[in-house]
């Protein structure tokens, strides 16, 4: 292996203490990981290696997998461990079959305050606030279609899950490592907070008072989600612009990931124009 | 129980072969079930059996739902049977937790063929066709987009999974029973297909040469999508107009079923203006 490689650690022992983050991936979900997190796939490994807000303390790999990663390793700061072991090794490690064979640890970086995020936006910019979304497919979802339409920041409210929880990060190819998050304190006036900063609200709901095909983007444009089955606080849309996609005769609703799709591309789209 | 409601039959042998075809539904979602599918969740079972299209050959319930399903049960044809069975048994015969606590059993209806589809279209006309969608979660999510802006049919490619598929009729919420399908022949020209029905295909591809948004939308128009990795056939795209989705960065691709939604809010919109 060429000198600028990190030098692979060969783990034999599933029960090797220096792996131990890794074990029993799937149980960890459930009870967090204070301010750990784990990233699963050669992408999202890539985004977190790459990311200026997380760190990287370590890598697991497949160890038929080393030579194809020699890319990616080549890009990992020195000193931190990669580790390789036999996939049978890995699966026991893991708890779980691990087809994708890669595996890494990091550490969360400090989160910005949503005023500084909305702060730094440009003239023409489009953040999107959550409101209690709690599935983290949705939630992963979202992150993937902020990063597809350059939205300048997602901000969460503290009824939302966790986007940097594995399937989260996994079903946003990544995204959850690379675009900029704040999350709101329980007492924060969103709308509030959003008019401060020269933002105007355009709030997403079936009962919405416009169509958003109508909608004249406006050049700072901040998207508020709710959660599928209650939607946005009442008390929330009753003071902000809300704005309705029409549907079908009696279906009733649209995912909220590809809600945040259609709403991000009309306004992106329409910013650009 | 008043008497328009079906008896139902209680079961308390996880063996009894009355239910036999809902034993161990993870394991049968594997090797298929010719003909006949699984649904489940309250939505979806009514889905079916207001289904015009597919029959109901039975239902199975948790006890403790039946009072709250007497509604739907009053829905359900004569002489099917509706069976129950405490949470425990149902989750032996189930062989996983069965939250829902409401499955049917469904026997799918006649296909029709893809031109007998497309003929039915009135003057303005949108029709979803898809190329190796191999992922059950995608397949669900663009019938549900489809059920949500009124698609008057999805078709599918040789290549495409199946959407009465436990798991896709689910992500669906039972659209996938809903919206008229077809599938396509191995040797058939979707191209010359549409074209000698008046449609207008409009293929999505990341190298599209117009944007979506500047796109005007024909008035008999078929969205083509492919798989998220391969795309559209390189043939297809060549004979087809193609339109892309205008992407920030380096951000690679957005997820197919989020596509589909963003494409036919796009059209659905257009054709109603």
């Amino acid at each position: 292996m060429p000198p600028d490689l990190p030098a692979v650690i060969p783990i034999d022992d599933p029960d090797d203490p220096r792996i131990e983050p890794y074990r029993d991936v799937r149980e960890r979900d459930l009870v967090g990981r204070d301010g750990l997190f784990i990233a699963e796939g050669a992408v999202v490994v890539r985004g977190l290696v790459q990311s200026t807000r997380h760190r990287t303390l370590s890598l697991l790999l497949a160890d038929k997998r080393v030579a194809a990663m020699a890319p990616l390793l080549a890009q990992v700061p020195t000193g931190t461990p990669v580790y390789s072991a036999a996939q049978a090794v890995l699966d026991r490690i893991a708890g779980f079959p691990l087809h994708r064979g890669i595996l890494a640890l990091g550490a969360r970086g400090v989160q910005p305050a949503a005023g500084d995020l909305l702060a730094a936006c440009g003239p023409v910019a489009r953040v999107v606030m959550l409101f209690g979304i709690g599935n983290h497919d949705n939630m992963g979802g979202i992150f993937r279609n902020a990063a597809a339409f350059g939205a300048d920041a997602v901000i969460l409210d503290p009824g939302c899950c966790d986007p940097l929880y594995r399937k989260a990060i996994r079903v946003s190819v990544g995204a959850a490592l690379l675009v900029p998050t704040a999350r709101l304190a329980a007492d924060e006036d969103a709308l509030a907070l959003l008019d401060r900063h020269g933002f105007e609200a355009v709030a997403l709901s079936p009962g919405g008072a416009e169509t958003l095909a109508a909608l004249a983007p406006p050049r700072r444009a901040a998207l508020l989600f709710g959660s599928e089955g209650p939607g946005l606080p009442a008390a929330l849309l009753a003071r902000a612009r809300s704005v309705r996609i029409p549907m079908a005769g009696s279906f009733d609703s649209l995912n909220v990931a590809t809600t945040s799709g259609i709403v991000l591309h009309h306004i992106a789209s329409g910013q650009a124009a």
